[in-house]
């Protein structure tokens, strides 16, 4: 039986430690080609280039420990995954994942996140998809306690399919005793920003964005409460933004009537 | 009575058409703070500066139609609105409007657009917001046959609230006889992107992203559906990502048993 097709991406970038012990882990379980972008793409959103130009290039990153086929892009993440589907390779692959990336994208980060985005593009073109995200920003984070779990999450994928219009955001917290895993809904919190105001040598303003994470949701149900507890969480996300909910409220409005 | 506080922002810049026309119509019903990309930004999706500076400067577009404070911002649209509620606001705005488009941000564009990223941050804070886009990608597009309509959003989203959790992803057919207004869900759709591939002078392969948007979807009760009719769609759209139907059937996988 052929081997499935893994297309594995990030958004920290193709030489990433989160990335390439993705690759490793992948490995193991399919054929793997890695499409990822070229410099970090944190923070980028669901951002596409267009109006731009993208480049991409065959690249060899590890000769030892790498995939056969490893392609560098300049673009976000959603280009890699559109870039990787249209162009580069062969076949449709059977799954897709991304990660792991160096930080949370637990709760209203799913919004920011790159390596969320990749998934997204991949679940938009009806194919399986999940991100990946340890909880520790750290270059140096170890990836090791989390890579049997990483493994077994993307088996079951492969063997039940995802539900339709589905991905996965799967975050994993920092610690070697990992309690489990559990299946969460997006925790409710935000950012508290903080501008750190400066002025430049030729006198223009500028800032940098810093703030803390607000957690609005003590929910035993949540990726936060899960996170908190030691176990990882897989919060099923879809890209049906539409708050079904939310209509007949608003057909409520006087907007028709004059 | 105090006039309502409104931000206005966009994703193609401060000086494009659509922003301009939206500051005129709601300078009409409130106060204006105009706080908007110096720079297009379109395709750029839930992005943010992180790990990058942000210059802001105060700046005068329009003397005569413009409003009393704008600022321009180096960053995504969603850095605009936080840089607008904890720096440049004195006081927490009664609504933030973000558009007008110069194209559309129906189906699955919601995705991809700087414009309704800008209204789901504002709505992440608490804040009532509406993203406006016109389905004419023209510089010069006709935005006077929508104003009215576009104020009667406006002034019913102020009268009412939003829905908890919701912003309202509003588009505009290009017509100059609107039908009315019809509150929609999100049509599945997809882009068939085409890489225009090239060689740069000094033999790099580099891309252009092309495409053609697929519609998979032809309920009548979606935005697709809505602005092809020549009603203007508002699909209320939220940031709870969780597919919350989806949980139980990924609680039948096999994660947790060794």
């Amino acid at each position: 039986m052929e081997k499935p097709l893994i297309l594995v991406t990030n958004d920290d970038g193709i030489t990433a430690p989160g990335l390439r012990a993705l690759i490793r882990t992948m490995k193991e379980i399919g054929e793997v080609v890695v499409v990822a972008p070229d410099s970090p793409q944190s923070g980028m959103g669901h951002a596409i280039t267009v109006d731009s130009t993208l480049f991409s290039k065959k690249v060899v990153v590890d000769h030892k420990e790498g995939a056969p086929s490893e392609y560098s892009c300049s673009g976000t993440p959603a280009d890699c995954v559109k870039l990787a589907l249209r162009v580069l390779l062969d076949r449709t692959p059977d799954i897709c994942v991304s990660g792991i990336n160096h930080g949370s994208n637990s709760s209203i980060n799913v919004i920011y996140s790159g390596t969320m985005s990749a998934a997204i593009e991949a679940g938009i073109e009806g194919i399986p998809a999940i991100g990946f995200s340890l909880c520790d920003y750290s270059w140096n984070a170890d990836f090791e306690p989390c890579l049997d779990a990483v493994k077994k999450i993307v088996s079951e994928a492969l063997t039940n399919g995802m539900p339709k219009g589905t991905v996965l955001n799967v975050n994993i917290p920092k610690t070697e005793k990992l309690k489990g895993i559990k299946i969460c809904r997006q925790a409710r919190g935000n950012w508290k920003e903080e501008f750190d105001k400066r002025r430049s040598p030729s006198g223009k303003d500028y800032y940098w964005l810093t703030g803390e994470f607000e957690l609005l949701d003590k929910g035993e149900d949540t990726d936060e409460w899960a996170l908190a507890q030691g176990y990882i969480s897989v919060v099923p996300t879809q890209f049906d933004l539409t708050a079904h909910h939310a209509i007949p409220l608003i057909n409520n409005w006087n907007l028709n009537e004059h």
